[in-house]
């Protein structure tokens, strides 16, 4: 098969969403349809009773197609346009959230009477990909946000927070859900009681090297929860990473290996992939992922490694480092693994001429989805 | 008309094609396709006399598709496939570059007799958009290159560099050229008698700030080829910022203004166009675009500005300086200008579910851009 192309194993994608939703027995998941919208996974994971997080009104679509009800859908994107807002709402979601004033005038306007969710500002401290301040709003603009939804007409349900993506400290969501626990109170005085904690996403899966189990991050935001909460809020989660990442593996082929000079420099091995054919969160050398070749048990040497676009900053790992066997030669295939969630849809529509990654399925064995 | 949308005025891309042509007289302009490959870009820039530097498979056939005889197509990525080597030579392509043993080793295998242009390592000091040690040999190396090259059936032509895109330093050039000419020196001596020097792209266009008439480039080029070579070389020249950039406009919508907390911060503008929507040279604030919006003149205020993605790292200049009216509002448009090139290609092909930027182009008056 023509590489470079993604091979995602449905039933492992499947396999994450049963092993993080009996993790938090008490809180329904929602997958980050963003991660990996494969039509395939998408249907599965529907039956397997997984709701969706969606974040564009494609994506919308994407999860009705697969057969979601739209109760199910929540519509996470605190940037939304007013007529993607409307198209949702006309479609039967009822969930968004929101961090600005300006996000709740469209919603009010939009989607009247929908249960919206306040994205609170978080650390992300320990993420892999961290969250910046794009997102969320400080704690005492939140309780005059939640304020003005319930006087608008709309369903103030709770708060969110997000504390970065491949986030490896498990204590990390303690500090978000104590804040929240503040916003609650505050708002009780007012007489209006909030019931929902959405402790987004993040969850971590193993690249390189082996994470905590999501056990002790479930356990973590748990006896969070009960040190914070008198009342115990509902709960939910969106992980995207957890359930589609380990499911993937890419394959590439070596396109060149070759020396830029006769000094003791590690070799350059050029795959055909690159940042922008997939591995967009190969920026900064953030995620760093497990490579297999051919060649393995060989002795190996230091590489940097590159993608095969005429972009000079299409180098995957120049800093950390990375060894390849020194037998690796052109036209031999290297799986990138952990390769499920994030690449994909990040490849650009055909910079260089390259085409997009595809994807190729590996159905549920005695499922139907080939259908 | 829905943004966002990139409208590209081909008269004016033609009109940069003859200026930079005016320029350099001596030196064929190989258009790099891989700045914007827009068919009827492509086939104006044919007609008026243009060549075509390729990256890829995909590209050849562009540029073949456009009119282009497969004698004006230069095949410049020094990362190919041996199939797509020998894909380019069957459609008639004869010039190709490489900075490898690896690369000629495929080269002298699947295009035999080909014309090949060693790449050498550059400086690109200067440059928005640097080109790092990715492409290019260290010169003493070049020379076993070429040796190696005359030795195996192939034309070694000279050298290639490339001093990196939009390199503000007319001088920067030079260093390159005296390079050449030590690497032409040694191997005269050696009766290899090279005739050809390509001084690659990098020539810079207004973004925010004019920069220096391409005729002073020129000039700095020109004086560098006379103060080093007894013999003067042919030359070619590879633009594509240069060429595309000027003549694009990218229409984008402001979804959403809001702040972050009651903290004199700026304000923060998310438009529906972002990092992954095609603003990937907005990666560590590198390209500086120039913005216009229907309330220029009124009163300004510094901004934040993100793209629409509900991923973080969407943000497009958060540390350089933008100022945007306060009048601003969700649905007002947005133009970002100097985006002709390395934009609409760059789009990821679904990331979160937003679609590709669409390409617009303003046909010449008077042409037959539109058949």
């Amino acid at each position: 098969m023509d590489t470079p192309y993604l091979l995602v194993d449905i039933a492992a994608a499947v396999a994450q969403y049963r092993r993080i939703a009996a993790a938090f027995p008490d809180a329904p998941v929602y997958y980050a349809v963003k991660a990996n919208p494969e039509p395939t996974l998408l249907i599965e994971l529907v039956k397997a009773g997984c709701h969706f997080d969606v974040a564009s009104r494609a994506e919308v679509d994407m999860g009705l197609e697969a057969g979601a009800p739209p109760a199910t859908l929540s519509f996470g994107n605190t940037i939304k346009k007013a007529e993607d807002i409307a198209y949702a709402y006309g479609k039967g979601v009822r969930t968004f959230a929101f961090d600005s004033l300006g996000e709740l005038e469209k919603l009010a306007e939009h989607a009247p009477g929908a249960t919206v969710i306040c994205r609170v500002l978080a650390s992300s401290k320990g993420a892999r990909w961290p969250l910046s301040r794009k997102f969320g709003c400080a704690p005492e603009m939140a309780v005059d946000l939640i304020r003005w939804a319930a006087a608008h007409g709309l369903d103030p349900a709770g708060v969110c927070f997000h504390v970065g993506s491949q986030q490896l400290d498990p204590g990390r969501w303690e500090p978000s859900i104590a804040e929240a626990a503040a916003i609650f109170a505050r708002l009780a005085a007012d007489g209006i009681a909030l019931r929902l904690v959405n402790c987004g996403g993040g969850f971590p899966v193993d690249y390189q090297t082996e994470v905590a189990p999501i056990e002790k991050y479930a356990a973590a935001i748990d006896a969070a929860v009960s040190a914070h909460f008198a009342t115990r809020p509902a709960l939910m989660i969106e992980p995207g990473r957890y359930i589609a990442a380990p499911a993937g593996v890419l394959h590439t082929e070596v396109v060149l290996v070759s020396r830029k000079s006769y000094a003791d420099e590690p070799r350059w091995v050029y795959l055909d992939v690159g940042r922008f054919g997939g591995l967009a969160e190969t920026e900064d050398e953030a995620i760093q992922y497990r490579l297999t070749t051919p060649h393995d048990g060989a002795v190996t040497a230091p590489v940097v490694l590159a993608g095969p676009t005429c972009d000079s900053v299409d180098i995957l790992y120049q800093n950390v480092n990375y060894e390849l066997p020194l037998a690796l030669r052109p036209g031999d295939i290297v799986q990138i693994h952990g390769t499920g969630a994030y690449t994909a849809t990040y490849a650009s529509v055909g910079f260089n001429g390259f085409p997009p990654l595809r994807t190729v399925c590996l159905p549920m064995v005695g499922g139907d989805a080939d259908r």
